[in-house]
């Protein structure tokens, strides 16, 4: 797609945003009922290119590395969260405005007002404000909600304030408060004071069954899903390990201020894998075929400098020099690289960044993220989190079910020890119903305790005691000897590697990444989606709805369909021109039609979408030659030299 | 698939159970929390039965229709249910037992305690009580319920009980309740009074956003978000009907008391389509295709009659004799029905049962339902039902959006009617302020008062009067004269045909289809699955999983995944028989084994699963052979003439 936004005119987000609703690719659900922020309805094209990028989600990852799918529910009762420590810690703290009730994040209201103030001090200063980080979305956000009037501040207080701003992520709810009332800040749309900070959890509530005897969340992350049915997918998997589980479905997010489109929603998609994999061996068996990809990083060191400048470096290279900690993580980030180039993002504006320690989830152990550079700056789209052994550990301690794996051990592990040996008959001879007592204080005794007892009977015999009773031992009652044991199954609770897939954000992003406009007409927007992704593949224009068309468009349109090519036809009454920019607009690549010469010499024309080049030919080559391309297997230039160019008679005028 | 349920074993559900949970087909949710009733998580092989199934019901649906695909939230702020019709009618009554809190639903507990009584009268006059008719669900379940000791009844009160039961559907709750108080009706697990019926709204219920400023709920179907986007839909359409709408996600309904496993839940998967339609033209442009396809139908009137013997008639016909409403009606039944051919439904245990008036759904004009028998009777799996106006009417009268087609009329409709053409001048000079108001006058008059007041001015003027105030009009100010008006825009509410399926249905009831046992050994179950939904094509046998045969299971999986066959290598370390059997019980259709023949001259055997027939062939030769069988371009007699049959050696003992 060497063409994508090769457009003379500047990239234009109100423009694409026209686009996407006039071609009802998404809008704001519940639209005639005034709409609910964050929840937002995907139409024909946007369900179908969503189904397509899933589609290849789904083969790329399940079909090829074999992994496990899952199908989980969205209901969770609440004692999994409360485990899992969502219930405590999946939480925003939020103000109110005293006057509207208008609700804000707390830590944006914060940030952006310190912000909007040093902004302020630095144009009464005289001096053009630093135009904001691109890699720091929270700036971002910030600096949309406050703006403050040009005001000289103290050295003192400007150095408070950047103090303040580079800690924001670590401040509790009543610090947040605690700076509202010290530095006076308010609410930037009112003036109005705000509240104490209280803790919002971001978790949807609801109760199951008829009673409320069950409270339950709508899941936050498909994740849960994945750990609980652990013990079920090991067993599926033969006992072993590594294996990967894989689930696309929604979860939910209750967010306070939900804006930014389809980047900051309250229901979304996910596609997520769980990479199950022994803790000592983080190696992975396929790491050879991908040792040399090149990824473009940004590594948490270089992001404690202050710096955002990439390090493009080979998996291999990233694993052995301890950027990325092992092969498996660097394994993922090449197959997500992998993926995403496919559907058509740009691998320049494309990048993995590590998380700082202070901004992972509370279960990370590791994180990067597959940002993607958008308008709004750079998005984490996908996560690739190493969860380690948190979740599994604390489920099984939880339910007292085992979440671990067993494995032979190549080498035994060898040990000795002391070890009571007891003739059962002659003990409960002597000691009566008291027997289990002393084989219960014998067995308690530690190397030391039954060394000693070893000792004493070497003399003869040995007295113990408990809770007043005493009993005398004799070599005839009990022998202790060294013994040799042997290890040959050791138990692990797995770690975790997981990638995590935020479809809609990357499905929005692809939608910046392949729209342009024809440098001739700004007006004319084009997606450059590719075949794989585009929500229809080929478009059929007959010249008009005329009846003489019909056989032609039935048999194009079925010989499409046996090909596995999915298209549509255009009848509508406008010009053939219109209906391609129309189509243009759905990013459907390649457009067949059918006119009177056609019906007359069996002959049809073929239109690029990004070149609008046509080519001219027999029908069944046509359908072969666009099957091909469908299928990726040849390019434009490729059909090109198959077919002759079609620059006759203009019965396709544009 | 000939030899499905060609075992000589009969069917048991209790086997086929242990099957699935073993195989991992789905599971309890939060198993190890102990599960929560009505929630089930889908493993390895149900999620990708599940997504072969979402597969073929895109392709046999959306792509050969040319249906419009949406997305659209599971969330719903309480508005849009409210307008629906579900926040006041989407529930159930329940009872509560007042000792123990166990809630029952009310329909159930009368209807299942009655029918008790009415089993324990005949058996205590000696009668063995009628087996319950096969296609009452309802029966059913209240069977379960409830079991009355033999006791002779009046014949007054049978005659009572007999009528209560026929009418059950129709009871109100506070009916419900004086039937419990009239016949005291008890908990019969517990033998205590039950409270009064309170309404249970089966919608789950959440809160939007932070301040608890919009309840909602999640929805109970998918089919309001099709409604509320229709306008962007026809739009999307080029203004035209027919066209549909599908849809496949998650919908919820809190079951007050679910079980039955997938055949009941609180969480399930729907695929659903709106089909809108002319009101006055409901034929289908494609109803010659399919109008011999012959079906089996169970409609009202045989119902009302007591029957449920079924009519076999071909789509054309029912549509000639009435018995289905519509063309568009019918061919949506046919499509069903291929459908569920398709996937490997038994075609002798489907049928189409017509609704009865009283247990239509309260949107719903009328309602045929595709039932599939399975060992808990018959049961529901996709509604059809014409939802008429009922749903773009009460949404568009709330919200005042206009949710109508436009069309123009081919021949306008032309009507004459008296008009008043004022002359604006002249009547602004004469009454000043009062115009507007004269004209209203004028304007108010329906066609005898326009030509009465057109007679008087014929005589030189007329009186019109409003509030105590009299105006003089005269030819000057205004001509009355009949004019001709054409209508060439003809405006209407589409009707809505919407065929609803219950996914988790189908799948559960296509593995009591498919499961059987081999006749030598009822312990090993087979799922003779089609290729085309089974969760893995081909299973890959190497004989051991040493060393030597990885370059050819590498070989062989490359090339299978290149032909899109989905296979999987079993490696483990048991006998090949084994592993057979256990993927015979994940429903794998073709085995491939790998041996040191293989290894020395490139020969592989390809096994069938319901025949376990082996037959051998060059490595190529095979995988193009299964190929096809997976495609079903061939089937097993055809491969069998392709390549000899394997019957030599027996490297694979089973």
């Amino acid at each position: 797609m060497s063409s994508v936004n090769k457009t003379a005119h500047p990239f234009d987000k109100a423009r694409l945003e026209a686009l996407l609703n006039r071609r009802f690719f998404y809008a704001k659900a519940f639209e005639i009922y005034g709409g609910i922020s964050g929840l937002y309805d995907y139409g024909p094209p946007g369900s179908s290119l969503q189904a397509n990028i899933i589609a290849e989600w789904r083969k790329h990852f399940i079909v090829e590395e074999g992994m496990l799918e899952l199908d989980t529910t969205i209901l969770t009762p609440a004692p999994v969260f409360e485990t899992s420590g969502h219930v405590a810690r999946f939480a925003d703290w939020m103000v109110k405005d005293t006057v509207t009730g208008d609700v804000l994040r707390a830590d944006h209201l914060v940030g952006g007002v310190l912000e909007a103030r040093l902004a302020g001090h630095k144009e009464a200063k005289g001096l053009a404000a630093n135009p904001p980080a691109q890699d720091d979305k929270d700036k971002k956000k910030r600096k949309k909600q406050a703006k403050a009037a040009p005001v000289l501040l103290s050295d003192e207080i400007v150095a408070e304030y950047e103090s303040t701003l580079a800690q924001l992520d670590n401040y509790s709810g009543p610090e947040l408060g605690e700076l509202c009332r010290k530095y006076d800040i308010r609410n930037p749309d009112t003036s109005n004071v705000v509240s104490e900070p209280v803790q919002f959890n971001l978790m949807f509530a609801s109760s199951i069954g008829p009673t409320g005897q069950h409270p339950g969340y709508l899941r936050p992350e498909t994740a849960q899903g994945h750990f609980l049915n652990f013990a079920r997918l090991l067993d599926f998997n033969n006992g072993r390990v590594p294996f990967a589980s894989a689930q696309v479905g929604r979860s939910f997010r209750n967010e306070i201020s939900p804006r930014a489109g389809l980047l900051r929603v309250r229901e979304f998609t996910m596609a997520e894998i769980e990479h199950f994999v022994d803790p000592e061996d983080k190696s992975h068996v396929r790491f050879g075929e991908i040792k040399d990809v090149k990824l473009r990083l940004l590594d948490r060191h270089v992001q404690v400098s202050g710096r955002t400048d990439l390090t493009e470096i080979s998996a291999g290279e990233a694993v052995a020099r301890g950027i990325v900690a092992n092969e498996t993580l660097a394994y993922f980030l090449v197959r997500i690289y992998t993926f995403l180039l496919k559907i058509g993002i740009d691998p320049a504006r494309l990048r993995f960044r590590q998380h700082m320690a202070n901004e992972m989830a509370h279960y990370a152990a590791d994180c990067w993220d597959a940002e993607i550079q958008g308008s709004n700056g750079w998005t984490e789209c996908v996560g690739c989190a190493d969860r380690a052994a948190y979740d599994l550990t604390v489920h099984s301690e939880k339910t007292g079910t085992p979440l671990v794996v067993r494995t032979a051990l190549k080498d035994p592990i060898v040990t000795e020890k002391e070890t009571a040996e007891f003739d059962k008959k002659s003990l409960g001879k002597t000691f009566g119903k008291d027997t289990a007592l002393v084989q219960e204080i014998v067995n308690a005794l530690d190397e030391a305790g039954l060394l000693k007892l070893k000792g004493e009977l070497a003399q003869g015999s040995a007295t113990v005691e408990r809770d007043g009773k005493s009993f005398t031992l004799t070599p005839a009652l009990l022998t202790i000897e060294r013994k040799t044991f042997k290890q040959s199954i050791r138990e692990f609770t797995p770690n975790v590697i997981e990638p995590s897939f935020g479809l809609g954000r990357i499905l929005y992003l692809l939608l910046e990444h392949t729209f342009w406009s024809r440098e001739q007409d700004v007006e004319r927007g084009v997606l450059s989606l590719p075949p794989l992704v585009a929500p229809t593949k080929v478009l059929i224009v007959p010249l008009s709805a005329r009846e003489e068309f019909d056989p032609l468009v039935l048999e194009v349109s079925a010989k499409l369909r046996k090909a596995g090519v999915f298209s549509r036809v255009d009848d509508s009454n406008t010009s053939i021109g219109k209906r391609y920019a129309r189509n243009d607009e759905l990013g459907t690549p390649f457009g067949i039609t059918l006119d009177f010469a056609s019906v007359q010499n069996r002959t049809m024309t073929l239109r690029e979408r990004d070149t609008t080049d046509q080519l001219i030919g027999p029908i069944d080559e046509v359908i072969a030659t666009v099957t091909e391309l469908v299928q990726g297997s040849i390019d434009w230039p490729e059909a090109a030299r198959r077919l002759p160019r079609y620059d006759g008679v203009q019965a396709v005028a544009e």
